[in-house]
């Protein structure tokens, strides 16, 4: 599936087929793991910019200050969603990832997402400006066309 | 750990040891995890209104509509985290849970979340008034002491 | 990855790029992980059966009677594994199979398990006997050419 | 409960309420969960060995060579679950731990499992001799009474 019209705003994209045990007793994918995959979309998203900012490697980096996540239909086994992120908002000295889960069983989008992320310096716990280099790579992704896997 | 201050507003308090295994590769307990405690906090405050709506039995029952998380300090094992539970909004046809999740280690509220629960008649898909019995029971609960277990 | 020479006998082939929240404090991937990547194999393997007995529909179906995992390598994020599926003994009102992990970083077998799976009688609880259509079904797979997808 | 007779030789008992979200699709508690709570189980029993060997701290620690489960009876919520874990071998450079998991609601053991710890060199790959330390550690905490919390 390379061409979600409800993902068209979406730079990135990340893809999986909904695991059998990610339901739950009521035979609905579980709540919880939503977050996990926007998890993996928001790490697909920090892989492709280059900074070392981004990379969690020195004394400052990411970290996840809140997450929201709205239900719209619930999902089941088998399925397979692909998770649209882009960047929604982007302050001093932090930005928000939005998501669209995109069902190909609903051909709908079942949920929506909303990640807060704030460069800190770990040691000191004071929040950092988001450096230049990450806007601009932000910027470019965002105006590029939708990079479906 | 009976009495925590700083939930004292929160009728239900749910408590758990924070599992090794909750931690990830930063060494800090996961993000989705915190979702998976708000879920068990939910359900512990759920069992404790009488009503056939809150028991997924029949054809109306609770949905969880939105979710989120706001994260204040990171939690490693060990430690016991204690979440205090009360409803702080309720509507026509949904409440809102609010979540504080107190650290032993912190000695601090590391947490908070809020879950917007509908009723919703599952066949219809329509959301339901919120019946007078469980509007009674939760203001009975908000009302009184808090019960830590 | 279409040609595995150490997955060269098994029939099905399961693949899934490590997640990143599936590594644990010691930034392996959990041990209990490779449980849920068999539980994914051994699902995609029962699928490919045709009958109401692997449906878990009716009254008889199969059930986990054991399952065990010999880790050989530590794994981590990111990587893709292919896991191997087989069935490698089949008894009167049981069959074992056989899973090998190949890791696409370490371009070796990072794991192995075998998951005993029993047809039962849910009411009963009574073991019946694997069905000739199973049987036959299976002796087809195992044949086969490796079906990687 | 501190007096369950089908765990009387297990030195240590680590307990656990059933999580709902433990359930899957099928309304059992995964098979894949019995293994985090194995993962409990040893931590709690290896954290009561006072050695550098058992603290992941140093060059020289355990790894998790292999595991298994025994199912016997399916879990639910609600439910609280009792692990009993003992050392039921020891070798010249590893040791087995072996678990029952009682279930309250059934009175009965659940599963059983066993997990076989290696002493690695983590730099060079090479299994090191259990030391004679942890052996009389291990030695004293399986004769001495059950301990249950």
């Amino acid at each position: 599936m390379t061409n979600i019209k409800e993902l068209v705003d979406f730079p990135i994209i990340w893809s999986h087929p909904v695991q059998w045990g990610e339901q739950d007793a009521f035979g609905h994918v579980n709540g919880t793991v939503y977050f996990r995959w926007f998890e993996n979309a928001r790490i697909d998203y920090m892989n492709r910019i280059d900074s070392e900012v981004t990379m969690h490697a020195g004394r400052i980096g990411p970290i996840l200050a809140t997450i929201k996540c709205d239900y719209k239909r619930q999902l089941k086994y088998p399925d397979t969603v692909h998770l649209g992120t882009r960047v929604s908002k982007i302050g001093r000295t932090s930005f928000q990832l939005t998501h669209a889960v995109f069902s190909e069983q609903h051909q709908a989008v079942a949920a929506t997402g909303d990640s807060t992320i704030v460069i800190l310096d770990y040691d000191s716990g004071i929040p950092q400006r988001v450096p230049d280099s990450i806007r601009t790579q932000i910027a470019a992704m965002q105006s590029s066309p939708n990079q479906n896997e």
